[in-house]
């Protein structure tokens, strides 16, 4: 036991903090695939409180903390540290009644996502937040990477859900704006500062959450375009066909779909092969006027030459089948093993040809290349997913990071659409932001954390020169 | 001449600075009601590094730099100081064309609002926000306040809709963060920043405004109810029933739609007297469908007893006659002359006891008292209009002031919905945030801000005493 580590023993108690073996192993790591390390120790707090003591305690030492909740980031923003303490906000996971009249629910950072989900849906109303992680990430962590996830194109990113916010400075202060009101302008939007920067520049310890009315039925179709531009247009026509009911608008390229589906023996509910497939969710409040007008606006796209073909699920099973290639990436890394995996956004219009680019280029590279694209493209989002069979175990991660941020960068797009920078994505930083840019989130961080004790490392290093430049 | 503005001019040259007389008269007040002043200069750029150029020999002489968009402010946040310039962001207007793919416009600080929402709609789509003020507010002021308005139940407030944004800090660096995509999570959201800041950590200089389908009918009902209870349950019903196709929802209470109505002759489409008032308004893409959808919620209200009646329009002139009450609010000063305003957000449960005590209390201080209440309450934003006739110009707004404000604290509501704070709710910010936030809030501006020449004495003080206690 170091001196720090037994004052903070002392301090807190025996019952907050957890040493050496003591420290369970999920806290080791993040889902960034980076090697297991052991925190100098785990502080698990039950309120804000709590936090602030463990944080207080740590600035004045210079100790470094990083955040943790369901550990499910995938670019390294949970990772701990050897020479940091972790904190854990998994006893702080009470959720309150929902407000049926302000249509909002008051949850504990380490409430998981799925959790506060139902919650809402017991009350009648509905989280337009949603991502593949729900039973395991946490309102803490969602809210800290300003997660998207699988309805921003109709409820925005997490940020756009938050009507209040609790969170712990570095000095211990706890810093408590639970509005409930949509409308507040009293002074400035202090959440603002804790969503989206990662643990940086404070540990989110409460929040207020907006919540809708839950849409009561959703159909689904898959269109096949013949190109990427068609399927631009096919965009236009749905936005403005289905106004709010759109809901998903997700495309594949072949080099996906065709893998996927071929590789797991999935349904192709289409005959033909086509240039991108496209599926398009409608959800609404009426089932046989929603299928209309989404029968109505399809049907103008197929006449008027948009669409090559389209398919709208009649059953939940059919609904299954139509979802099922892009609901199969849990499947990736038995399919392939190890992997390089983007997250990137792109300008709509740049994202066709770019998408040919990359595939190309890493094919002339490693002509053994799978390069797997699709995305939340109503969101300019798109997945990428490399693995060069050749390689093995010894997958040439630099080489492909380094060649696909290039080419982001080239096209105007940026390095993280919505996993955040954390510590894998961090030397790409200066390839989506300006120098000016960076150099206002230093003076930020350098206010609000002065001695850097806050999940130090990620995003940025403070530390112009370390930051700046990827390796290979 | 002073050696500052003789330096002001020769550095940024004569066509940029205007001295003295001038100065247009427009530029010594804003819509707040406060006294003329001449400030020191008045400074209008073109572009950004122009305004850039004045901030950092502002910064550098100290000398305060007020912003000035449309002037339209009510809380004095663009009212000017005689020791410090003011810039006009009045030749900063340029609005692109709208980018249709990524449902964006792009636009200079000085835009007019209406020719923002004109330049979107020309190209088939639709900016979700609008107040009163557009055809002079500008989106740099609109960004600034983090403006509400009409369509916030909808469209969210202005922060909702912007997806990049260009600012010039005190020091004159230009941070462009012109971002186009719907996600995008590499580093600090730093747009965030200068939204609702009130012009206080940095000058707004361009935007990326998010646009979105255009609703291409709208039906609005009026309806009865007993009480704000009643009025409550139908929010919850018409929430439920027309999911986002719900566009409006303003309740007047009796005291304003009672005076207004009948002080200016205006049409009474409902036969009987009510409790409440309430406008509900449904915008979507199909006439007939949405009609029904809003038929049948109304419908199932009035057969539970939630409303005692209703009226839904069904043509242009019926919409005018249901809305006429409550767009009539331009006339208040003609009817009253001078006026005490307030914008105050209050949680949904209290909003009618709350306005019960307001209004009852202000007759028993002022028995003559004309006290008017109505709002976006889907929004918890709440407008209360003062005047007590017998004391014609010399209006006791300290008193009143302080009294609404004391209730509204009370309530665990806020000063300010949508107005912001400016000069005018300076002393009363205490009264909706924590010595922690304003803390906070005095860190940020210290870090962005250092010489506090950015619209200074607005929001709040710099020295903690000199702003908090509120003076009657």
């Amino acid at each position: 036991m170091t001196d720090f580590t037994k004052r903070l023993t002392d301090e807190l108690g025996r019952d907050l903090v957890a040493l050496g073996q003591d420290i369970p192993e999920r806290a080791h790591r993040d889902w960034s695939g980076m090697d297991p390390v052991e925190p100098l120790a785990l502080v698990r707090p039950r309120n804000a409180a709590e936090i602030g003591a463990a944080l207080a305690l740590c600035d004045a030492h210079g100790i470094g903390v990083v955040p943790q909740g369901g550990l499910t980031g995938l670019a390294g923003g949970a990772q701990p540290s050897a020479d940091a303490i972790a904190i854990s906000l998994e006893r702080m996971t009470a959720i309150e009644p929902v407000d049926a009249e302000m249509a909002c629910i008051t949850v504990e950072a380490g409430a998981p996502l799925a959790a506060v989900q139902q919650a809402a849906e017991d009350a009648g109303l509905f989280l337009g937040l949603d991502l593949g992680a729900r039973g395991t990430c946490t309102i803490g962590g969602t809210l800290s990477t300003n997660a998207g996830g699988n309805r921003v194109i109709r409820y925005g990113m997490a940020r756009e859900h938050v009507l209040g916010l609790e969170a712990v400075l570095a000095d211990g202060t706890v810093v408590s704006s639970m509005n409930r009101m949509l409308k507040n302008n009293a002074g400035y939007d202090l959440k603002q500062l804790f969503i989206g920067s990662e643990g940086t520049l404070g540990v989110i310890s409460r929040a207020v959450l907006r919540l809708q009315s839950r849409p009561t039925f959703s159909t689904s179709a898959l269109c096949g375009c013949r190109n990427f531009d068609d399927a631009l247009a096919l965009l236009k026509a749905v936005r403005a066909g289905l106004g709010p009911s759109l809901t998903s608008f997700e495309v594949m390229w072949p080099s996906f779909y065709d893998f996927m589906g071929k590789s797991l023996g999935l349904p192709r509910p289409l005959a033909e092969d086509h240039g991108v497939y496209v599926l398009v969710e409608s959800s609404g409040y009426e089932e046989v006027r929603d299928r209309e007008q989404l029968e109505a606006t399809l049907g103008a796209c197929l006449e008027d030459g948009t669409l090559a073909d389209a398919v709208i699920a009649g059953s939940e099973r059919e609904t299954a089948d139509l979802w099922a290639v892009r609901e199969s990436v849990a499947e990736y890394s038995r399919l392939m093993g190890k992997l390089t995996a983007f997250d990137v956004g792109l300008p709509a219009h740049v994202t066709g040809r770019t998408v040919e680019v990359l595939e190309a280029e890493l094919r002339k590279r490693w002509p053994d290349v799978i390069a797997l694209s699709y995305g939340h493209i109503g969101d300019s989002n798109l997945h990428l997913v490399v693995n060069v069979p050749s390689a093995g175990d010894e997958q040439p991660h630099g080489e492909i990071t380094h060649f696909v941020y290039d080419t982001v960068r080239a096209a105007g797009g940026t390095i993280s659409a919505e996993h955040g920078i954390g510590l894998l994505k961090r030397p790409y930083l200066p390839y989506s932001r300006t120098p000016e840019e960076l150099a206002l989130m230093r003076r930020l961080k350098r206010a609000l954390d002065p001695n850097n004790i806050l999940n130090p490392h990620k995003v940025f290093e403070m530390d112009e020169e370390s930051g700046s430049q990827p390796t290979m």
